[in-house]
């Protein structure tokens, strides 16, 4: 019975002897002699050493971090994040743990929730290719804060992020495309488990334990993607950090979980998931990274317009052709570019960043395309209002890729010019470099945070593998003045 | 764009634009104009007076919450409720509230966590007809946890139970019984709305904030059947409280979610449930009230054994058959019962809880069918394994419905007799009395914190209405000797 007794059921009262005896695995809890997907993770996590991780992966890893804490200093005092600081805080119960751009500190749990959300708030930290899935938030939040309440290395902790976050992009690529498109927030509901086998590596669970975080982490898996737009997103997001966390915690004290949590009947996999490639969870495990997937973000805003504001600001850059010289644009681009940002009137910051007029305005006026020119400030200030009037058309050619566009600019003298862009930065065929990495991490820092100086802080994370204690890092990304929340 | 952006996305790369949009409600939150389900849900709760709750709910308020105190006294010494205690221990901010059945306090969100832990952890609370949902371990362990942190008056705590409990149920009636069938555990799913709505009455939510806070739980929406049968089961139960009450903190605090967060196109209804009966959400909201569904169990194990133990220990209070006079007994019943519960080998005490030969053998010998009697410790006991081997046959008998049972006994001078249930306690043709949930909690209380007398806590809690600090009864439900833990 158990597994498919709910099938049977009728009425509450009849089913209440099938609430007794739950899932597939009711009854049992993990052992040893457990075959399955779920055991097959969590040994691989537990057996896993540093020296077998490919320099490249390392490599990921250091800018995916490095990545993280540029998106988390710049979103550090949004209004999501004080507000759930505000929330939260009241419950902290000391103050071991760094927020990021925060000068006071947190307890654990509640850091590794408030630096989740500050990393993803503005959706400009890094994306799995195929997934959609931001790696880095929900793991690198908790490891960072489970490091500041032990000596973890730099090297243990790029391990325990590496190993995170291969479990978490591989549960989205089990799930993905239905699991996103149903509506549930992939970043959360898959974080949360990679949150727990990298704080289950550091706290250097056994086998059992490690199964059991899985089942702990399991429980507790959450997010709609109703919730984007708004301050909720971010709740599922620190959530995802949070609980993972303590999913790893609990099962070192002991708390047992399911034998099967993703492969089971009622688990993971099964439950969010119409077919679920189980495949996909184990093959080449160890052998192929999905941190080697992982991109970063030139622009704050679709990555649609990546290759307009390319064209753009090349175009401001040259300063052959000033602002006002310009009569008209067009632009000449994939069906999605059309179907996604044109969008000519746009009011507010969250809605500019899925405007083609309002991108190149920013681009084309100011030479810049950073978290302010995407504000609601920069959508209502005159000089773009004005200019964005000057995007004549959004044509489109099936047979240019999404990372591609044309910009054709007719100047008031009556002349016409082309920019053409091949491979938008950011994208697969030209990926930021580490120096574009670092201009977006100074850029966010001075906007989010400009009383920390970036560059010590940048070189520090950069080096991050040979700390040895990785948390002197996190401590050192927050303005030291007290008092200031 | 925006919904339905995922349907065209084809990778990660594509798909980042659709990631900063978000779903339906893309770039908005709730406002006052919006129309909704959500909205009217939030509308009804904000409105709601104690002086329109009807007596009858008043009272199964009452009888619920005397129930939940009852099975987590019995509860909060099991494994899962102290390991989880050890887990989460070091992270409590402050000892304001009580954890029942400990001598140590706790705080807030970790005592709401705790005390759902432990209301539910035998699955011997109340069970909501239809959905199968346990209405009162969430919403309760929310409420009484805030009302130790301000003055909460019995009537205030009893018409916010009534609230929470009622949208519980309700979007557990929208989406039963495909969303448990499915896998989730609905008790986790749907108590973090329940447990959210509460809390925000008590914190006097406005229209809009109660949109929000549901925001917010279903941003934490989780739980899995796979977990049922661990301790695992207890993370989602003690989140489902935990976090529920924090997603009416954060939206006090302005965490602000999306407009539609039940009804929405990536809103929690449609993401969890094929085909969700929106109706259910609202209709005659106000008018009928879920907990006048809600049922109590009188044996710890499976519902289709009511019946069978029902007619055991009236054959062993009669007095007129020892267990020793007794050669074989045959049960006549529904055919759920042999399908579920025809277990004549058991080895642990939760496969027991769903073995008919198991509970016979309890019934006849010791009279009683409590938590003890289906322990480990009573499954191995060798007068039992022994005498479960004289229930000779299951036979099934489609007509007898699974709250009635034919229980025949030949006796080893040859004579047979049969005892008939027609409707078993705990069925909803016979709720236990007022005084078997006495008899209920006292033995719970006895099992699970026997320096505790129960006497005046249960007084106190039939007078809850009339309490001017709701928060002085569950101080009561603790043993005052310190460091008992």
């Amino acid at each position: 019975m158990g597994g498919d007794h709910g099938k049977q059921q009728e009425s509450g009262w009849l089913s209440m002897a099938g609430d007794l005896t739950g899932g597939a695995s009711a009854g049992k809890t993990a052992d040893a002699q457990a075959p399955g997907l779920s055991r097959q993770v969590a040994e691989f996590v537990v057996a896993s050493r540093w020296e077998s991780i490919p320099e490249p992966v390392r490599q990921q890893a250091v800018r995916s971090i490095f990545n993280g804490f540029g998106t988390a200093l710049g979103g550090s005092r949004d209004q999501a994040v004080l507000r759930l600081r505000a929330s939260l805080e009241p419950f902290s119960s000391g103050n071991d743990c760094t927020v990021i751009g925060h000068a006071n500190k947190i307890d654990m749990p509640t850091a590794a929730f408030l630096n989740a959300v500050a990393i993803n708030v503005f959706d400009f930290d890094d994306t799995h290719e195929g997934t959609i899935i931001h790696p880095t938030a929900p793991v690198a939040a908790a490891v960072f804060a489970l490091a500041e309440t032990r000596v973890v290395s730099g090297a243990e902790l790029l391990h325990a992020f590496v190993l995170g976050t291969e479990v978490e992009c591989r549960l989205g690529n089990a799930i993905s495309p239905g699991h996103y498109d149903r509506g549930w927030h992939i970043t959360s509901t898959c974080g949360v488990f990679g949150a727990a086998v990298a704080v289950g590596k550091l706290l250097g669970l056994n086998d059992r334990e490690m199964l059991w975080a899985l089942g702990n982490a399991s429980a507790q898996s959450s997010g709609l993607v109703e919730t984007l737009g708004s301050m909720a997103k971010s709740v599922s997001v620190g959530n995802a950090a949070r609980n993972g966390l303590l999913a790893a915690v609990m099962a070192k004290h002991g708390v047992e979980g399911p034998l099967h949590p993703l492969e089971g009947p009622r688990g993971f996999l099964q439950v969010v998931s119409e077919k679920p490639d189980f495949s996909a969870l184990v093959r080449g495990l160890g052998e192929t990274w999905e941190l080697t997937r992982n991109m970063f973000k030139p622009y704050p805003c679709g990555v649609v317009l990546n290759p307009v504001i390319d064209a753009c600001l090349s175009i401001q850059a040259s300063g052959r052709i000033g602002p006002d010289d310009i009569e008209t644009i067009t632009i000449v681009g994939n069906p999605l570019l059309k179907a996604r940002a044109d969008r000519p009137d746009v009011t507010h910051g969250r809605e500019a960043q899925v405007s083609a007029q309002h991108a190149v305005a920013v681009s084309l006026l100011r030479g810049s395309a950073g978290i302010a020119d995407f504000s609601d400030q920069a959508v209502q200030s005159a000089d773009v209002l004005a200019f964005r009037k000057k995007v004549a058309r959004i044509d489109v050619d099936p047979a240019i890729p999404v990372e591609s566009v044309r910009v054709q600019v007719r100047t008031t003298d009556g002349a016409s010019s082309e920019v053409v862009i091949e491979a938008a930065t950011g994208s697969p065929r030209k990926p930021l470099s580490n120096q574009d990495l670092e201009r977006k991490f100074a850029a966010l820092a001075a906007f989010g945070c400009p009383d920390l100086p970036p560059t010590p802080l940048m070189q520090r994370l950069w080096m991050l593998e040979s700390e040895l204690d990785a948390a002197d890092v996190i401590r050192i990304a927050a303005p030291v003045a007290a008092n200031r929340h």
